[in-house]
């Protein structure tokens, strides 16, 4: 047994979100890490998700928006290390910006 | 939507081992925050779960323990933050030591 770091690995040029399920379970979870630098979701994107996500940012830093469902309105959240939220299935949200000037480091689990 | 730290909320004085739930899914993943400080396994303990159990130091220090399934040799695993392992269900593991200086702050994800 031994142990993989989340914060290795990590190539120097990261011309796409970086995305690596690190482990899965009867096809019902998986545990992914991303890797995001200056990365943000399309202009007027809106991810809207069949499964639960928990996602927790461990290093850099990003700014996530969530659509009110009742009056449309879309909220900005920062981020920090250690910061984390669960959104529900058809919780719609976007990613606004991650930092440019280092990879932000994201762990999610996704269930159904 | 708001996010919640990991890192905060940390009480000064932790007597035993901090557990928390942060998410659960239809009964069969849950999403824990561990704290430990100084604590460890009891003396010739071996854990030996029912649920796999990915697991991730994120402050800290720890040393884990395997139990190598065929010799039943204990081999040691020191762990830094990042460094993550998927613990099998029935793979007898142990913690032998976390860092009495700091609190040690683990996510764990349990399924079956």
């Amino acid at each position: 047994m031994h142990a993989t770091n989340l914060f290795e690995s990590i190539p120097t040029d990261i011309p796409e979100e970086l995305v690596e399920v690190l482990a899965e379970g009867r096809g019902q979870i998986r545990i992914v890490r991303l890797v995001s630098q200056g990365h943000s979701s399309p202009d007027g994107f809106l991810y809207d998700q069949e499964e639960t996500e928990w996602v927790v940012l461990l290093q850099g830093r990003a700014v996530m928006s969530f659509e009110n469902p009742i009056t449309g309105v879309i909220n900005p959240v920062p981020l920090k290390p250690g910061d984390w939220i669960e959104i529900p299935a058809h919780a719609r949200h976007r990613v606004e910006s991650t930092s440019p000037d280092e990879p932000t480091v994201w762990l999610a689990v996704h269930w159904s």
